[in-house]
């Protein structure tokens, strides 16, 4: 066997021992320098031929849940793990699938027209000639129906634009709606367009915002051609993800699933997504009144709101049937803190062949495994335990992840500190969304990764675009912070599980920004376009397996587990006044319109030939009691700052395990087991998708929701809960300074 | 002979004197009684029906500069107002007026099209049919030429525009450039493109901004069919408008004219209208960049930049003619004060039929003669002397008005008080647009005309529109400031030479903002048109007739001229603080840009995939004296305060000739006769249109533009030489002042 570090000493790494390192949080300062050698050993492995290639496989045919392919793939997954002397397998869970039995969608009045509801094959991309194997183009998750009536442009389908539509008289009760891709998460438009009494939705990609107005499209450009279709889930996933029949508990195979009429998620109206070839003739035969500005998209008409003569016929009959799921999971035992559990994953069922959604990602997830296989064998030893998943199912409704956080959620919330994913990647900017108290640990990784096109580190670059787009305060903090700000998660991926379920510390990663594309969840996402318009040197693969490989690796190794809480209260902090702004904001609202009603604004503005009414006049929002959440502020400022100068005077290389150990349950400390109201499976009491937004972000949302639909006492009760859960993090943030100076 | 007030009797005017009428400035109390009992009699006169047969008559055929129903139209006009008593007549200038000879466009690479340049007749629309007398589309003081060459599509083509295009390493030398309508007057495009050396210029339509984008197109809609064009004229006009060739001089018949080649305000290349249809095979011909989403139209093409394959040939040949220009003049002596001038205008050529631009105006005008016609006879007697005109050439460069004034330029100076403008009408909301001190004025007036949709004041009307459109400062003003403000003044019609060259205060309005259409300088602004889509049943066309014709009776009949300095002064000092924050604004750019340049922030963003260039680094701008404009400001504030108490104080049933005669030279105190620098046409060193918007004004433009070029010692003298006005003005304050408490 080798000794590990033999064939580390050309040019770049003979370098760093003469150059004084920057400390790595978490470690001592021996222990810093070790974790740096195999740093750089472990970015020199990760091949663009080696992520070409698992992609070729991955991708050549249709890999979607429950289909051959798919699991062919699992099953090739684990056995190349395997063949890496790593421990793979596979974790089988059943879940609802339902696909096409049938699809009708007709203009039936004032002309006839039947909608094609098919991506048509692609010459020179043999791909997307693969039929037999694809799955249809369809929402899932919405019921079955047969419905005809008026049809209603709705623009976005989200709440304020059907208040738009009441200022004109229009209603869409008993309509079929037709709203454009975008403005939400697609789900949030079938429920927004059932609670306005409409009785089906269809959703098309308008080519301004997914087509011909951004670029050539394919196959000449990489952009949505004009029979491109979006597939996706519309399952409600603001009220629970995972199998629809099977909330909160491991679908594990014979478990007992809710029946239909009693599954929540369902849509409460049939939906289904078309072409913009499709929407065409249908928006063009809209009357009525023409569309506010704002709604207007790329397709050559007058667009309009309908109703009129335009009448459609939407039939859809689906097979409802169970299907198996196949997870692949690694593990890689740790060491010292082997019950300390370092997951990281990516999902690998596309809607199709899904090249770039999911298999960009998954193919970084492969060669960082690769790599520690190498590692491994040169004998690097982790720590604490890695946790590598593939997950299954996430197209649907983050089904895999979901029921493997179900099954094993006791056993997570007491081993895991921190849930690291990535779903798909791009050329670009390394895109940092996650719990703010890993704010300064993704800062610090990504200073060491270089990015391929300019030689600069990741950060340095992301750093840069944050001077060149932003203004005012975020420019001044992108030149002057100590760290980048991350996003807060909403959902959309297989972070939400692990994150805003069983409140464990996440991050979720991906380079993008440059090279835009319209394939998503199309025919057309597969190799033969991802090699001809993204990342076709797999430089930035590259880059997203060296950045999360060291990242898992810091973690895994860390004495110390790398949280920092200054970041997060300064965040925190943000949200709580974005809170008071936002009741100050509707407040004012309320006090200009009912103003303006009283001044005779909305009556003299109107133009007789295309009358507005009124809106109506608002509630006056009360004051509410913001000192708990400003107290728990207090606290949770003061700890951080406690605990960062203990940290700083610690010797890191023999830390009590106590530390750790409560270290870990601070993220857990934000999570209350009743959940957010009407949502109980969302626990998390900082970060949730938004009920009427789907993926976007509410922060305190139990708190920010209320505000914004007007339930003032929850909001007061809500406050206190979320002050009561920040105290609780301050707490034990306090107790593990305790730990540490012990 | 009746007496006056016989049958003003029933319902309306009998409550008058039961109420306490508000005064009117410039009226002693008694005046102001008498002056309202006629105005009340005159209101009552306009008749939808009068103005729809005026406008049946003035449409009827195709009546542009030169033509033989233009000069009927002239001579009808006159008639008419004779017949009524009034004192009408033709005065004739010569201008020059070229007119196509030859027009072709093709694209020659990398296909062959040849553009139709036609508007086709529209069934039912007989205007439309009248294709014998009908110019044809084209831009009027294009220069010949014809040139081949790529193809470039520059947005607006305005300056940002090839800014943009620079950092893409996109040059437009030599190439053929085409732009959309908008953004700038049309002029500028062909000035802009020259000056970085394009060698041709297009200027079309798009759908989103002017057509289907907007609403159904013509004869579904009021909208802009894929055929039709928008005529116009691209002289140099913030150079100096009228007859090119004789600049400053009025054209009267037998002037001796500049060469064409000494003639500075035509194109420096050839340029040519088109119609989306004409574009559409261009623009989706062209390679190169995809462009900003800015940039982007309503054509259903991916817009790209070019250039690349494509070639087009533009070729153009006019007809370099001098033609008869026929203002029609009519004159109401005044009593009193016959020697002080009350003007108002409208013109009353179209590029066409004009029904909408300019007759809706115009039938107006008329209107209000036919009224006042009627009250000279019923013993009404202003006290200054009425001037009306019809301006012929209105289009093609304000040629009509601008040879008028340039005429009579000795005897406007001494004494017009104040030139009332109106440029078509619409429904909808008043249009204030003038000098600042006729602010309150104005504002008078229109709170006492009814709106016809609301039955509101049109006063009242446009506030609660400035409540529901504003939004801070502006919505407060809009509730609270004593006047609405009234828009400075750019250009784009007849008050440019009244108000920019003689310094007479002026004023320009109309109703509008419900509505829109697409027929703006086409064979479709025809009375077909105007009567199916526009003010179908003439009650704005009478409101507007109702207020211009009271404004110009107070302005004829007050004791006192009715200007109010408080609001200038207010207004001035904005502009002055506006001057110091667009200073400051480039002196943090050029900080900022050189700041990013330094940091590497665009070597950074730049996609290597399609690289954008930093940008040059700026010159700090220097700190600039504006000492003498506050000390001005001060002066001038002080001085209108003054007045306003003395006015307050003041019987006007006496008032002193003394100070009617010093007021009148207030607006005439702000010009200069060296004028603006590089266009000394322009004298007012207030408001100018903008040297690159066209019509968009630009106030006290010395400075202003100055700054926004970069000209720092210009700069700092203009500043001066505007303090220097100010306080001439403030001065001319006083000593009314001063012959009003004598």
């Amino acid at each position: 066997m080798k000794t590990p570090l033999t064939w580390l000493l050309p040019a770049v790494l003979v370098a760093i021992p003469t150059q004084d390192p920057a400390p790595i949080r978490g470690f001592s300062t021996e222990g810093a320098r070790a974790q740096r050698t195999w740093e750089a050993r472990f970015k020199s492995i990760p091949s663009p031929d080696s992520l070409r290639s698992y992609l070729r496989t991955l991708a050549a045919r249709p890999q979607h849940l429950g289909s051959p392919y798919g699991k062919a793939n699992a099953e090739w997954l684990v056995r190349t793990f395997s063949s890496w002397g790593l421990d793979a397998r596979i974790e089988t869970f059943e879940v609802l699938f339902p696909t096409p039995k049938e699809r009708v969608l007709e203009m039936v009045a004032p002309t006839r027209f039947v909608a094609k509801l098919r991506e048509p094959v692609v010459p020179g991309d043999k791909s997307s000639a693969q039929t037999a194997e694809q799955l249809p183009t369809y929402n899932a998750y919405s019921i079955d129906g047969d419905v005809t009536g008026p049809l209603v442009f709705v623009n976005y389908g989200v709440p304020a634009d059907y208040e738009e539509l009441a200022r004109r008289g229009i209603s869409v009760k008993g309509a079929i709606v037709i709203a454009k891709y975008g403005g939400s998460w697609r789900g949030i438009k079938p429920k927004v367009a059932a609670e306005h009494g409409a009785i089906g939705c269809l959703i098309y990609s308008d080519p301004a915002d997914d087509g011909y107005g951004q670029g050539d499209v394919y196959p000449k450009g990489p952009y949505r051609p004009a029979d491109g279709v979006q597939r996706g889930s519309v399952a409600d996933m603001p009220l629970y993800p995972g199998d629809p029949g099977t909330p909160g508990v491991g679908a594990v195979p014979g478990t007992k699933a809710l029946p239909l009429d009693q599954t929540a998620t369902l849509t409460k109206i049939p939906v289904l997504p078309i072409s913009y070839g499709d929407a065409l003739p249908l928006l063009s035969s809209l009357d009525g009144e023409v569309v506010p500005p704002s709604w207007r998209g790329g397709l050559p008409i007058t667009y309009k709101t309908g109703p009129g003569a335009t009448r459609v016929r939407l039939k859809l009959a689906f097979d409802w049937k169970r299907v198996p799921l196949y997870n692949v999971m690694v593990t890689i035992p740790g060491t010292d803190a082997a019950n300390e559990w370092v997951l990281r994953g990516n999902h690998r069922d596309g809607w199709v062949n899904g090249a770039e959604d999911p298999l960009s990602g998954l193919i970084a997830e492969m060669e960082e495994l690769r790599a520690f296989s190498i590692l491994l064998k040169e004998g690097w030893k982790p720590r604490r335990t890695i946790v590598y998943a593939a997950w299954d199912g996430e197209e649907q409704g983050l089904l895999g992840s979901t029921e493997y956080v179900e099954t094993h959620r006791d056993e997570l919330v007491a081993k895991a500190v921190m849930y690291l994913n990535t779903d798909s990647n791009g050329r670009g900017f390394l895109g940092m969304g996650g719990s703010h108290l890993l704010e300064r640990f993704i800062n610090e990784v990504a200073r060491e990764v270089t990015d391929p096109e300019t030689g600069l580190s990741v950060w340095k670059r992301v750093q840069l675009a944050g001077i060149a787009r932003g203004s005012g305060r975020a420019r001044a903090e992108a030149r002057n912070r100590a760290d980048l700000r991350i996003e807060a998660l909403g959902s959309g991926s297989d972070f939400t599980p692990f994150l805003q379920h069983a409140g464990i510390a996440s991050l979720n990663l991906g380079f993008g920004g440059e090279s835009g594309d319209g394939i998503y969840h199309s025919i057309y996402d597969n190799f033969e376009h991802f090699t001809r318009f993204n990342d076709t040197s797999f430089v930035y693969g590259r880059a997203l397996a060296q950045t999360v490989g060291v990242a898992v690796m810091r973690m895994a190794g860390a004495s110390l587990l790398p949280y920092q809480f200054g970041g997060m209260a300064d965040t925190y902090g943000g949200y709580v006044e974005e809170l008071k702004t936002l009741l100050a904001a509707r407040r004012d609202e309320a006090v200009e319109r009912n103003r303006q009603i009283d001044e005779g604004v909305f009556r003299a503005v109107t133009d007789p030939r295309s009358p507005r009414t009124a809106p109506e006049r608002l509630e006056l929002p009360p004051h509410l009691n913001f000192a708990p959440l400003d107290n728990a502020m207090v606290a949770l400022r003061t700890a951080a700052d406690r605990y960062d100068a203990a940290v700083a005077a610690a010797r890191l290389d023999g830390v009590a395990a106590g530390a750790n150990e409560t270290l870990l349950r601070v993220e857990r400390a934000l999570t209350s087991p009743e959940g957010l109201p009407r949502r109980p499976w969302y626990r998390h009491l900082i970060y949730a998708p938004g009920f009427y937004t789907g993926y976007g972000v509410k922060t305190m949302p139990g708190a920010r929701e209320a505000i914004e639909q007007g339930f003032w006492d929850e909001a007061d009760r809500e406050i206190g809960r979320i002050a009561g859960r920040l105290a609780a993090a301050a707490g034990l943030i306090d107790q593990a300074r305790a730990a540490l100076v012990r």
